[in-house]
């Protein structure tokens, strides 16, 4: 054995990584209607531009029978890669190993990840598709869990941080996410909870779908936890990819300026979309259609407290945030109401 | 009616504020060889860069009759515009609006358009023609200067601040110009003093006209109150002009280098200039002209405390400062004379 | 007389300035295989970039004679030019005139040009030839290496300091070059030491050569002062302009990058560099040449505890620094012998 | 009339202000069971403390015949005195004068005393009893508000900042007090809601008593808006001093500690509190007491989300905050329920 | 079972895991004249005074047999109490516990007890009798002595760090106290060095005893890493609290003063001391006495490098460092030899 | 010859440099009514509270036959002591050695002490004395004023500076005091001023006195440069001592509180004080006297600007300091002539 056969050794084992949780398991994911944490990083990042950190990496559990088997890269995949040319740092957990339940290293590999998204000041996104905690760890692995917390809390404000939630994403999974700058969802195939359908029953008799208690829907419109949807992952890869145009790289730098159209014409319609009785109500969408770039307005959050309209849109190509009153709804006034 | 009578209106309404006192007026003040508030914009800004703040805002006053009339913008017409392509952001008073007399929302516009300028960076301007404070108001138009001057003073250093005295600029008016950075001043038509001819006859029995006073001459060479002064109103705003190339937008940023002529032959005549016998006085004026880009060399305070000179100029095209001991006056020696 | 005779007195002057101690004490220095400090100055940087600061400059020393003579530039040429293009200020001491000792002047003008270094934020290097202090003025010789030692230290870490040891450097002359950050020496022609061989034979009663006690090889590979070492001041100044490249001008810029080959074809040499067999020894410079741009590697201290390699290259043109272990030698394991 | 004269009229005139708006007003004040803002202030400070500031403050309205009515003070007492020897600044509304509505000056009167308490480092303190803006002031009035607003949020966190809510306070009056630190009712007499009983059932149909709409019931059991009540406003007077021994006087400053009784013996109960199965409630108030100083638990918020137990209390003398959950109610589980 | 039960069980608990590794592992310790750790930490602390920290905590390592025993402590004992009435944080490892040998967990409750110590600004005092790391846990172990190293280095100049060696310190386990402010050893009962005897003999062939390699005398000597050495541990500890004396708290204190002799009589003899020909030797440490308090001068160093005398003394009660040049030795003259 | 005998020597030779230029100068300068510098240190300390500093420095200028001739302390003594317990540098001029003129080395002198001060946080106070700049040392004893003056300057607001004229103080030397906190004088023996009148009636023709140029009543009245002014030295210096008592150290401490007398009962003639008719006159400092503690104002430029009074006193003890009009001066109007 000489010194080309340990390398191709490497290279071997790093193949069989790739190969996830198996073909079996593969096989199962794709009849879910979902994607390989790998196929994923493919379809969200500028072809080949994807590194791979960390793959060799396991767990150290030895209770529970863990010490008899490991999986590949510990259930998560993390890197950096670039989206529309430029760096961004990502996870995508392996559904394939252990169901992506998060262990120690597991988030180790997370927590790394986002601290060189920060030291590098580009954005950061994490593809969810996890079981949760990993059991056999106990509290090391929710103390996993506080090691990402923890980041999410520091570089917020200093990296934007997006979650995509791509299956189930559950418990301890869940209050990341939640304190990320937005959340994206596939219908069908994702939820977010605390606490699943089955505790629920047991501890108050109520039957709910997991789609009912924390589906796309529920957290776009209802508890406002989630700011975009789409009917596939594809479609979500995408959002997020459109998303991160309106967005700069970190807190140091403005977002790149789009080529604008100077088509000004299609202004006139102004007039006749604000109504000349004041007490009449209009869509405030067709006022932004009006003022901003054609065609660039992204509405952030679209079916949730339809009484504001917020979002993205570009003026000269400079990308702008917008808050607007809704006329059309409630006239436009604020509320309380949660869960409305 | 439809919206668009309704836009129509507003803009019959802003063309009527546009003509400012009305026509006798505005004759008047022509007869007098000074020129309205909105054609001195015209002449110191860019053509069609001005764009106007506020103008609809009227007094609030209702002693002394005052609830019965409301003038035009309230007497001042503040916005923004261009000099060579900059921003500038400027108030002019309308002496054909109460005698361009300074009330609370005539202050209360004009400090709102520093603040633009402090907030933006640019260069703040003032063209004053004004009767001074609107006693009307009583205090509440002293206060409306105490906004004025505290803004002077906090923006201090940090933006450029020009005061053009066009017309009287008398009483509580006449200490924001002092403060700011420069005073232009036209001769024959402007005036600045704290206590006018009549109350000085009355107190003191002396009788002076208000160019001896307070005129373009006495401020320029005497009181060292005023920089520039020039014969006319066009002459002064091109000064404006002038002077501002020297200047940078703001402390952050540096002033833009103009392109130098590279011709160096005429500096052979510096040794001609600073004669050989030491004690045999020369004029510093002509050694300043050997050193500095030709021709770009701008006095400050021409006619003041000439043993100094003191002034801007280019050296390879970037602005700069000069101080200088002037040995044809006194042989330069420094005094303390503030009345010589 | 006029003021055109004056003129040419003055250059007449500089003149004679620059022929330092005349041309028999300049013979001498040709002889021993030394440049002049002029002749030094014109092969370190650019071509005609050279401009000379206080050059009339002498001392004011009146006891042991000293008021009968003055010496041209009180025996150091001080001033700025620039290498590759980039600014650099230098002091380069003369040898002919007081044998380059530092007196009170001598070092006013030194500390003088420090100062405008780190002010412009460029490079400063010192092109040492010196007997040391100037015993004559005493203890205020001794302020006067204070006023560099001060300097020394407040610029370190904010310009580059590079010393270039061309002769004797003795005494009090050899504590600044030695915290400089780089000291760069001639072969047989120059030398560093606090107390020379005859002091030590005096008190200890042992002989040692100039050389064997501070010469370029000692230092360069026993000691660890000096960096680099060359055959003559041609090939030493010629690493000073190498060295430099890959330098910033001052601790706020970034190294001019150089535009990198991307010919990566000879990399694939690293399998056979490093041996299969973890306990066989390697060349770490072997490893250096395949990661770096090609024939970018500069080392610094190449003869200095051999155990480590330490030096600068570039990647892709950027300029990086190396520190490693050397594997070669004493199995790369750190040691605290200084004197092996 | 001499001096002496002039100054008794200066004492009476101040006693008549005193007087607020007349024995009738303040007759019907105390029908309601409501005492005079003089009579408050003296029940809140330490005896003898009080200094008043601007008694002589009018309005400036003409519209609507209010230039013919003036209120003494214009509807509000300011000053500052001291509660347990430490100095405080307050208002103190005064409902007999223009229904204690907030006028321009009003507001003036109320901003000043805010900016003394935070220039001093005291706390300020709000005796709200204000039939809301005064309308005939128009949007000045409101304006009057965002003075308020203003210093409210800029002085949150550097002094304490305590309303004390003792009749109406109604539309623009409410916001000010649901941003400060802390809010006492009294039972009955007092009532916060942005819009009353009438325009609700104007607007909505629905019929509600201000009591049941914004009473201090309502507000500390389910808006949480208010933090303490007490029966009448002696109590609720009281509960501040009491509180205030808990807070230091700004945020540089610590808490004056108070003697602690070193009575242990109490503590023994702690074993018998808490119950030997994990999954019996309990109630924490009881550990708490085990724990603090005896008797100095102030619970604040004691009746709005009763899962959580949050106070103030002091050990060995110094004063600590406490944040508990209370096993005893939803086995102190948190909960997002705004409205049980 | 009640309560009580339990609680009782608890104190149980402590009761066994205070003493440690058992008797017999105890008396070996007393055998050879070592001490246990809490009888250390109860000569070196006013009595009473200490507060055990995390008494309960045991490793989690489950290789080697490890899952199979735990020790009291996990081998070391930390906490805080008092010198003099002055807080001090420390540990005291414990060699009848797996030899006190350093697992994840031991560094844990010591990592603890460094912060708690720079959070409250008190010094932090290392008793070491450890045989280095725990080769069950491997690399995390290693990773134990990185956490501590780390706030070795961040707490360094922030409050004291002093490091007792009472046994073998080795390997990982030199590092940490090699960077602490003092290091204080036992004659013959205590040892520190990177490699051992043993493992010296075998690759370099050199018989060497552990005490001539890095005993108290070689290292208070030789190498200068300890300051201070005693015969017993006794001695050491109480060496611990005299040091103190002379030392503030944190960088944020002073030195409490200490009440002064005012008795200047013996000062006298200073003249004698000091010898009339400058060129003969004397012993500096007699001018120290001659000029702080009396008796108040503690030597750190007393045995490395002679030529300099450093330490503590007071003057005036107010406590001060010396650093002197001693004559009597190589007439003071610096020196760069390492091994004299 | 033994160490006392050294020791003695020493001391003999300080004795001799106490007595400065000689009995024959001293008694010159006695006749003229002033004390020599010593005798006015002990004059202005507390009594014995004097530590001399540099006593032996000596100038090392050797033109124009000054190596010849050396004076005692080179012409100024530097110290430090206390007035009132509180401690003072100082310098104090000799004019009997070499006219008190300033060189190299008694300027040096004085930015020690001047450090010294600054770096201990108390009042520096200059006794000046002095011919001026020592024309031997020419440009060095310029950039000796330099040295000073920068302190002056860094120092101003950080530590009370005070100067004393008590001679001569022309050319050079008076741009110190000039640019200090205080300034007091003595009639007829003190004078300050550019240049004297000798050089005036060559310039100009004009014949002017010593006094009438620059004497202690022209700076207190017309020229505004001095604050204070006695009829002796013994006065002088005791205003130095009652000025310090309203100062605090430096400008991190507060000055002292002195013990108030609280007899408030003559305060009740301010309503006698102030006229009834608001046109009439009236003296301030009488209002001065009913408001601050009895006695306690201290007055500063008394005889200067008459229409404004300022100064310090006390109130309850505390230092305050007062600005105010003075109506029965120009109806205490503010005017611009300097030389009224």
């Amino acid at each position: 054995m000489d010194i080309y056969d340990k390398i191709n050794e490497l290279y071997d084992k790093k193949r069989e990584i790739e190969l996830g949780g198996g073909d079996e398991r593969i096989a199962k994911q794709h009849e879910k209607g979902k994607l390989t944490a790998r196929e994923r990083i493919n379809l969200l990042l500028d072809e080949g531009s994807f590194v791979e950190l960390n793959p060799f990496v396991v767990h150290r559990t030895r209770d529970f029978g863990m010490d008899k088997q490991t999986g590949p890269g510990d259930g998560v995949v993390t890197g950096y890669g670039k989206i529309d040319g430029r760096p961004v740092y990502l996870f995508s957990q392996d559904f394939t190993v252990f169901g992506g339940a998060l262990g120690e290293m597991h988030a180790m590999k997370i927590a790394n990840v986002m601290d060189l998204a920060a030291k590098n000041g580009a954005p950061f996104i994490g593809l969810n598709d996890s079981g949760g905690a990993r059991i056999q760890e106990g509290v090391v692995s929710l103390d996993g869990y506080g090691e990402i917390f923890y980041r999410n809390a520091i570089y917020s404000g200093v990296i934007p941080q997006i979650s995509v939630i791509l299956g189930p994403c559950a418990g301890g999974a869940v209050y990341s996410p939640a304190i990320t700058d937005f959340v994206l969802m596939t219908d069908e195939t994702s939820q977010m909870f605390i606490t699943g359908p089955k505790v629920i029953e047991t501890v108050t008799g109520e039957k709910i779908s997991s789609e009912d208690l924390g589906g796309s829907k529920v957290h776009n419109s209802i508890s406002g936890n989630a700011h975009f949807r789409g009917k596939d992952e594809k479609t979500v890869l995408e959002q997020v990819r459109h998303l991160l145009s309106y967005l700069p790289q970190n807190n140091n730098e403005k977002t790149p300026e789009l080529k604008a159209d100077s088509n000004d014409d299609y202004r006139n319609d102004l007039a006749d979309v604000v109504p000349f009785e004041t007490i009449r109500p209009y869509d405030i969408r067709k006022v932004i259609e009006q003022v901003v770039d054609e065609g660039s307005f992204l509405e952030v959050q679209a079916e949730f407290a339809k009484n504001a309209v917020v979002g993205f849109a570009r003026m000269n190509g400079e990308s702008v945030g917008l808050i607007c009153n809704q006329p059309k709804v409630m006239a436009g006034g604020l509320d309380i109401n949660l869960f409305r």
